[in-house]
């Protein structure tokens, strides 16, 4: 769950009081007199045809999107998103209709454009079904995935199609005397593009940043090889490459390793040597705007809804936010609470679970599978402990931030407890709007666990006893531990907020380049 | 699939013959008067009984039990097993029921016993579905394994108190004046014996081999800390740890890391330093008895069925022989089978899929719903393709040893593309009985595949085409060319076989003991 992307235009004006921020000044350091070039699946703005056939534009939205548009705050950026639809596909080559809809951002948008077909083989062939699962261990591998022909062909003339015209649409970007342009790639749907985009600029500065897990090379290993060499030797087309925690970065390099026998990968340093060029292999967790974030959870909204909620709820409050999504293990989250519920009788008519469920890519299977199973759970659990007609689980279904930041507000626990995560901003989100000393409970194996571990109290996502346990810790906590848990918490979501994110990554890449302007005797070996 | 267990009485008699092999040497410079004491879930012996109560015996079968049939060549055996049944519990507790069981081997025979609901939940409720599925990847993470409280009961009053049981019966067979009985563990079932009989006797020299994979960290990391810190800790009860390849015991190495942050763990030389010890971290790949399988692979019985084979087959044949098991991947292998016929039009009457399926855990919905999609592949195939009443695909459904290796020596291409393996006999059979060059095709995730990759045909698991490819590719190699593979893999089996194995762990052990008796001063550090 993260914030919508209102930031692009809204957080603008808030600009230039950052004027002298060390993020502004890594940006100044990186660009000179250059505009940064973005290219992310989603852009922060996309189109819809009425019925007479006029454009409308809407704000993008998703959790990339929000980070993103934190850059634009500080440095005039072009964007590179995908046209998604056929509307997306008529504003592609109109760029007047898209500078007309960003005309208050501080954003240039573009489209990388391919015909419908090439963008489904991409998107909902390869990205998601492929991908997604794969990086979210979501398999049940005895059976799936079967990649057969029509996966290698969507893999060939969608994802590598794609990727192509997304690194010809940062080209054509970059002005003709900019022999250096600088480009930051993200996320797991442009692993192949920086490989065109140095070509063509062979002195280009790009930096790609994997938002969601790398997992341990065995489990690309079942890949067919020419998809696990191609994505391996794709991303060593960058100067820096970052994911979200350590370990990811340390799969990858083990990936590399094992795929690409020639590369030489120097764990020490955390970098590859590839083809005369040394790629850095970085961790930059992302984080969330703290301040904004703060904003929407102080709202006159959302202090109507907490309000709502108290006023139905039991006297202590189980939270969870998130996707509807199997990695995020909510099936086992309820089951927990049952567990609970079972066994601390007392607790029967106290406790109120709120989960705030986003619908999510519901046009697969295995998603609405998974829905129905935990509406199962949810009812299952109502039936046996709701008392006075009140529920003891309470879904929230819908793409409501501003109500699922109140939940948070009040809540006595925090509930997150993923199966596997990038990073999660919930429980970073948790940790600067409780009102209630919220104590969170968070799962080993998010992201997020590596800057959390000494606030919260640890799960193992599939330890239901260990889950009940920890809510039920977390429940009876005296206030003092609570409160000196959540402060440590919050300092530390204060000091590495996005800003920080974002900035480590510029400093990073302004370090590389700086390497390569000076003399090769001077910093020989440096970078190593 | 391995060699069923004649060793036990059946190779007895070749040990004279064998007394001065370096394995002799060995087990002698490791044990010198002493009982070698074996302890493995499976026996050389399991007993059932008749309606008038007698009890009756036969000889255990499985992987485990052929590989440490072998040890019985070469020393004087104690081999303690689990009492799996109500007959087994009553020929436990009568050590002369027992041995007359066993008077045609060198072994003695003991069984570790414990009630029928320990058993059940140690065997049924940890160890198969829940440490088996993990350790082979087979989980489908977002529903499976829920870890409740009846799971945790089956861990402490089932897993925990058959390894405290094994430990018991390790020490009742140890002499008083023995202050040093050397022990090897083994497989999955037995994580935790090797810490009781540490206690008992902290001289003690212990092994324990792990028979299948050792994943990622990652993987153990979804599990209860408790389950995962006492395996882990248990284990390093041992001296040496080891594992079928060097990638798994790197995987220990880091779960230890990542579970234990107490203990010193040293990737170098793969060691790990813990509560004043060392304990070796090794890699030891099982294989075959060369001799026994082409004994079997020429007797009568099996010449008579490949006669047969052939008489019904098509010009070129593939053979399989595996389990019937999920982690097998059988139903990717049709597929890819199918995938050939739609691509290859030409080879559609000339070759026939011989597969060699052996029943297994049938009382696992898991595996009797495999079972199901596997038939349903065959049958679509059949439906598809077969010609003049001819299968294309023919399933032998029965653990019939002879006729398995039969289909080995007739076979043009051996296919053995498991999802993960933690060895894979079936490769290294077929290199040493294959009658007509077989080309064989291995997965790089099958353990065997670290000693084979020279030889071989490589496959990813989940690339249907690349496996279709490969099968072609075998088809047409040139003779030359299959018959040079097929000499370099034999030569490797032949002289990385079984007592290959064996010994390197009793010299291994023979070594820690060395180690130990030598004074402080002279060997300080020797082992890091």
């Amino acid at each position: 769950m993260a914030l919508p992307a209102r930031g692009v235009t809204e957080h603008a004006e808030h600009a230039a009081t950052r004027a002298v921020s060390p993020l502004h000044a890594a940006a100044q350091r990186l660009l000179g007199s250059r505009r940064l070039i973005l290219a992310a699946n989603r852009g922060p703005v996309s189109f819809s045809a009425l019925a007479d056939g006029t454009l409308r534009h809407r704000r993008g939205s998703g959790g990339v999107v929000t980070a993103l548009s934190q850059v634009s705050e500080h440095v005039p950026v072009t964007w590179i998103a995908s046209a998604m639809s056929d509307a997306d596909r008529r504003a592609a080559t109109d760029p007047k209709t898209l500078d007309a809809a960003m005309q208050h951002g501080g954003v240039r948008a573009r489209f990388a454009s391919v015909p419908r077909n090439v963008f489904e083989g991409a998107y909902n062939v390869i990205a998601n079904p492929l991908l997604w699962f794969l990086q979210h261990e979501m398999w049940n591998l005895p059976e799936r995935p079967m990649i057969d022909a029509a996966t290698m062909r969507a893999w060939r003339e969608g994802y590598v199609a794609l990727n192509r015209a997304f690194a010809d649409a940062v080209l054509a970007e970059v002005p003709r005397n900019d022999r250096s342009p600088r480009v930051m790639l993200h996320d797991y749907h442009l692993y192949l593009a920086a490989e065109r985009i140095r070509e063509a600029r062979p002195d280009a500065l790009i930096s790609h940043f994997t938002h969601i897990p790398w997992p341990s090379s065995s489990l690309w290993q079942v890949m067919p090889p020419v998809i696990r060499e191609e994505i391996c030797s794709g991303m060593l087309a960058n100067d820096v490459v970052g994911f979200q925690t350590r370990r990811y970065a340390h799969n990858f390099l083990r990936s590399v390793e094992t795929f690409l026998p020639e590369a030489g990968v120097d764990y020490r340093s955390r970098a590859v040597h590839w083809r005369g060029r040394t790629v850095l292999v970085r961790s930059y967790p992302i984080s969330i705007d703290v301040g904004a974030t703060r904003r929407i959870a102080a709202s006159r909204a959302a202090r109507r809804r907490a309000q709502e909620m108290l006023d139905h709820a039991a006297e202590k409050i189980v939270v969870r936010v998130d996707r509807l999504e199997p990695s995020k293990n909510i099936i086992r989250g309820f089951a927990a609470f049952e567990s609970l519920l079972e066994r601390r009788p007392s607790l029967r008519n106290k406790v109120t679970f709120l989960a705030f469920l986003v619908p999510s890519r519901t046009s697969i299977r295995e998603y609405r599978d998974y829905g129905r199973k935990v509406n199962d759970a949810a009812e299952r659990i109502n039936a046996r402990f709701a008392h006075a007609g009140r529920q003891v689980v309470r879904i929230y279904y819908d793409n409501d931030y501003a109500q699922a930041l109140a939940g948070l507000t009040i809540a006595d626990v925090v509930l997150v407890n993923p199966l596997i995560d990038g990073m999660n901003l919930v429980a970073k989100e948790a940790a600067v709007v409780s009102e209630r000393d919220a104590v969170i409970v968070l799962s080993e194996t998010a992201g997020a666990y590596d800057q959390m571990a000494d606030g919260v109290l640890p799960v193992a996502p599939a330890d239901l006893l260990g889950t009940a346990e920890a809510i039920w810790s977390g429940l009876t906590m005296p206030v003092a531990e609570r409160r000196a848990r959540l402060v440590r918490l919050r300092a530390g979501v204060e000091r590495e907020d996005i800003s920080w994110w974002l900035r480590r990554q510029l400093e990073d890449l302004a370090d590389v380049a700086e390497f390569r302007q000076a003399p090769a005797s001077a910093t020989a070996g440096q970078l190593r």
